[in-house]
C-alpha cells in the first residue's frame, strides 16, 4: 500500500472541540463525570460526528454507544472490527484520556471512507459508559456490562458518590438505549490510549504495544499500638503504630526490589493518631497498592505482605487488621494482535516496545470475549487524570496510523 | 528521729479539692490552662491554704507565687529551702501533674508546724506560672523568668495560642505581683512529681531519684518528591516522598538501637500529600523527636539524622528541608541531692532507682541557680497529660515523706 494515513490535524481539532465540553477554564482539561449534563453534551457531539460519517448508531441498555460503519461490499453478517474507549473524565481530567481512542476511531472511519477502502467486516467505534469510576463504581462499568461481566440491573441500580441512581442519570442525559446487554462480540477490539505513565517518553519510544494489564491489589492496614510520651517511654516499652507503618512502607520497597520484574508497590496513604510530635502514635491507618502482570507473582507479593505483618505485629506488640479495598487479576492481551502492533509500528518507521498497562482500560473487559490489545502513545511527564495531560499531534498521529493499519487489515480491507 | 511522717489523707484531700477547680466532668482530671479564670481560682485556693498555714505569700512580676514559712528560731536572712511545682494544666489534664509538688510542699509545712520542728532556714513552697506551655510558649515560662533565663518584659509580651497578651491575662486573674524577677536564690530546690512514664510502675519501684532531664531536639522534615501513578510508574523512576518518610522513620529506630543508653527517638507525626491509595506521594511532612541525657550524644543523633537525610535525598531524588522546632540541652541535677533522695528512700523502706526525666520540669530551671533535683513517684500505665492520670495515696505519701526528710534536713531542722 502506498501512503495511507490519517489526517492528524482533523483528529487534533476534534479532540479540541470535544475538550470544550466541560472545559476547565485556563487549562487544556475537561470535567465530564459520567452521565452528568456535560457527559450528555459530549455524547451528543460524538454521536453527531458518527452520523456525519454515515455510521449506524446504536445505544445499549447501559448507555454504551456503538457507531457501525459499513462500506460498499461489507458483509453485515460478519462481526465488526471494533475500536473505541470512553469520553467520560475524572473530575479534573485531561483531553486525551479515553477521548483519543474514540476520536481516533472516527478519524479511521473517515480516512477509510475518503480513501474508498473496501472492508469485508464492518468497523465499529464505541464509547463505553462510566469508564473512570469517578462518579459510579466500579470503573469500566459500561464495558464490563457489555461483555456480560456485570448484570445489567445491578449496574442500573448503582448509586453515585452523591446518592443518585445510575438508571435515572442515564435517562436524564437521554442515553438509556434499547440495544441488548451483553452486546455483539467483535472480531477484535483494539484501543488506542495515552500511556498515563512516563516510560515511553523517558525512553524516547513512539508506540507501546500493550501486552497486558497489571493485576491490582489494594489493602488497608490498621495498626493498633499504644499512645505514649515520646520522652518518658523507653524504646523497649513502646508499641509504636507510627514506626510499624514506616517499617511496612520500607518492606513494600524491599519486596519490589527483591521480586523485580513487573512488581510495583506503593504506600500512598498514611494517617497516624494522634499525629503529634511528642506522642508515640497509638494508631496508624495505611494503604498498600501492589500490582503485577502475573497473578502468581501478585499472590506471592500479597502473601509476603501478610507474613511480614504477622511478624512485625508480634515483634512490636501491635495489632494489625487488614482489609482488601480492591482486587483485580492481571489481563493478558492477544499476543498475535500485540505482535501486529509492533510490526506495524516498525513498518511505519516508529520506534516501539512491548509494555504493560498500569491502569485499567475498557480493552481488558473486551479481552474476555474477543482478541484484544492496546496501543499506547507517550504522556508528557507521565501525567494523566490532570488537566495538564499532554501528547503531541505527531505522537497522536503515529498511534492513530498504527491503529488504522491494523483495523483495516483485520476488517479485510483492500484498495 | 522517731515517726515523722506527712498526713497522706490530708494531702490526698487537697489534691481532690484542687482538682474540682476546672474539673472535667466524669473524670478525675482538670482543665486549667495558664492564667484562665480556672487557673485564677486555683491560685486563690492554694494561696488561701498558704495563709491558713501562716506562710508569707509573695507574688512576683510574672505571677509566680512563693509561700514562705518561718518557724521559731528561723533566720530570715538565710536563703529558703524551696520545694514546689505548678498548678496550671494542659487542656485535658490530670490531677497530679504539678499539683502534687505544690500541695506536698504545703503538707510538709503543715507537718513541720504540727511536729514543732525548728528550722534554721525558711521553707518556701512555690508555684510557677505557665509550666505547661499549652497556652503561652515556651513551657516552664514562669520558672525560666524566675532564674533570669528569660527577660521579664519579653515574657509579659508573650501572645497566647488565641492571641491574648500574657500581661493582660496576668492582671485579669489578679496575679500581676510586685516581687522582683529574677527572684531570690533558694538554698536548694527539690520538686516532687509524678513520673509521667511507665518505668517505676513496670519495675515495681516506689521512688525515682531523678538525676537529669533529657535534652530535647524536635525537627520538622519536609520531603518533596513527585506525584505519580502507582500503577504506571516503574519503581526506578519514582521520587516517592511517602517511602522516604517511612525510611526516615525506620532510620530513627535503627539510630536508637545502635546508640542505646538514654537515646530515644520518635516519629509521631507524618502527613502525606495527596495521601491517596493509588498515587505516589509528592510531599511528606514529618517530625523527629530525639532525646538524650547527654548533650554530646544528642548532637551525635542529630548529626546522624542530617547525614541520613542527605544520603536518602540523593538516592531517592527528593528534596528534604529541615527545620528545628525545639532544642533544649540536657540538665544534670545536683548529685548530692540525688544521693540524698536514694538514701532517704531506702531509710524509709522504699525501693528506689536513679533515673532521668523525659519531660521538662520547673526544677531544671532552678538547677541553673542552685542545687536542684526531683523525686518521681509512679504513674499508672505511664499516663499523663490525660484525665486518667493516676498515682495511689500510698505512692504519693512515699514521695512526700522522702521530700519531707530532705527539706527538713536541708533547712537545718531539729526537734
Amino acid at each position: 500500500m502506498g501512503k495511507f494515513r490519517i489526517n492528524g490535524n482533523r483528529l487534533w481539532d476534534r479532540l479540541d472541540e470535544l475538550a470544550q465540553v466541560g472545559a476547565i477554564p485556563g487549562t487544556l482539561g475537561s470535567s465530564r463525570l459520567a452521565l452528568t449534563k456535560e457527559d450528555g453534551q459530549a455524547r451528543d457531539l460524538v454521536v453527531s460526528w458518527m452520523r456525519q460519517l454515515e455510521m449506524e448508531v446504536s445505544i445499549d441498555q447501559i448507555g454504551n454507544v456503538i457507531g457501525l460503519w459499513h462500506g460498499k461490499g461489507t458483509d453485515r453478517n460478519l462481526p465488526p472490527v471494533m475500536t473505541g474507549s470512553h469520553i467520560d473524565t475524572v473530575r479534573s481530567g485531561g483531553r486525551f484520556d479515553g477521548n483519543l481512542g474514540v476520536l481516533a476511531g472516527l478519524e479511521i472511519v473517515q480516512t477509510v471512507k475518503e480513501q474508498k477502502v473496501l472492508t469485508e467486516h464492518p468497523v465499529a467505534v464505541s464509547f463505553f459508559t462510566g469508564e473512570e469510576g469517578a462518579r459510579f463504581a466500579p470503573d469500566m462499568l459500561g464495558s464490563l456490562v457489555y461483555v456480560g461481566g456485570l448484570d445489567l440491573q445491578t449496574a442500573l441500580d448503582t448509586i453515585s458518590v452523591n446518592g443518585e441512581k445510575l438508571s435515572d442519570e442515564l435517562k436524564s442525559v437521554g442515553y438509556s438505549g434499547t440495544a441488548p446487554c451483553p452486546g455483539i462480540t467483535p472480531k477484535i477490539f483494539l484501543e488506542l490510549h495515552i500511556e498515563q505513565g512516563p516510560v515511553l517518553e523517558s525512553e524516547g519510544i513512539d508506540i507501546g504495544a500493550v501486552e497486558s494489564v497489571q493485576g491490582i491489589s489494594w489493602t488497608e492496614l490498621t495498626i493498633e499500638g499504644q499512645s505514649n510520651h515520646a520522652g518518658t517511654t523507653p524504646m523497649t516499652m513502646r508499641r509504636d503504630a507510627g514506626y510499624v507503618a514506616g517499617r511496612i512502607s520500607t518492606f513494600v520497597r524491599e519486596l519490589t526490589d527483591q521480586m523485580g520484574g513487573a512488581q510495583v508497590g506503593t504506600v500512598g496513604k498514611v494517617d497516624l493518631t494522634p499525629n503529634l510530635v511528642n506522642v508515640v502514635a497509638s494508631k496508624a491507618s495505611m494503604t498498600v497498592d501492589l500490582r503485577n502482570t502475573s497473578e502468581a507473582m501478585l499472590r506471592e507479593a500479597e502473601d509476603r505482605l501478610v507474613t511480614f505483618c504477622e511478624e512485625i505485629s508480634r515483634k512490636e506488640s501491635v495489632k494489625i487488621a487488614s482489609e482488601s479495598l480492591a482486587r483485580f487479576e492481571p489481563v493478558e492481551f492477544n499476543q498475535d494482535l500485540v505482535s501486529q502492533i509492533s510490526t506495524t509500528a516498525k513498518n511505519l518507521g516508529y520506534t516501539t516496545r512491548q509494555m504493560t498497562s498500569g491502569a485499567g482500560h475498557d480493552a481488558q473487559m473486551l479481552a474476555r470475549v474477543c482478541p484484544a490489545a492496546m496501543i499506547f502513545v507517550p504522556s508528557k511527564g507521565g501525567l494523566s487524570h490532570n488537566p495538564a495531560e499532554y501528547t503531541s499531534l505527531e505522537e497522536i498521529s503515529a498511534g492513530a496510523n498504527v491503529l488504522l493499519d491494523i483495523i483495516v487489515n483485520a476488517a479485510g480491507g483492500c484498495r
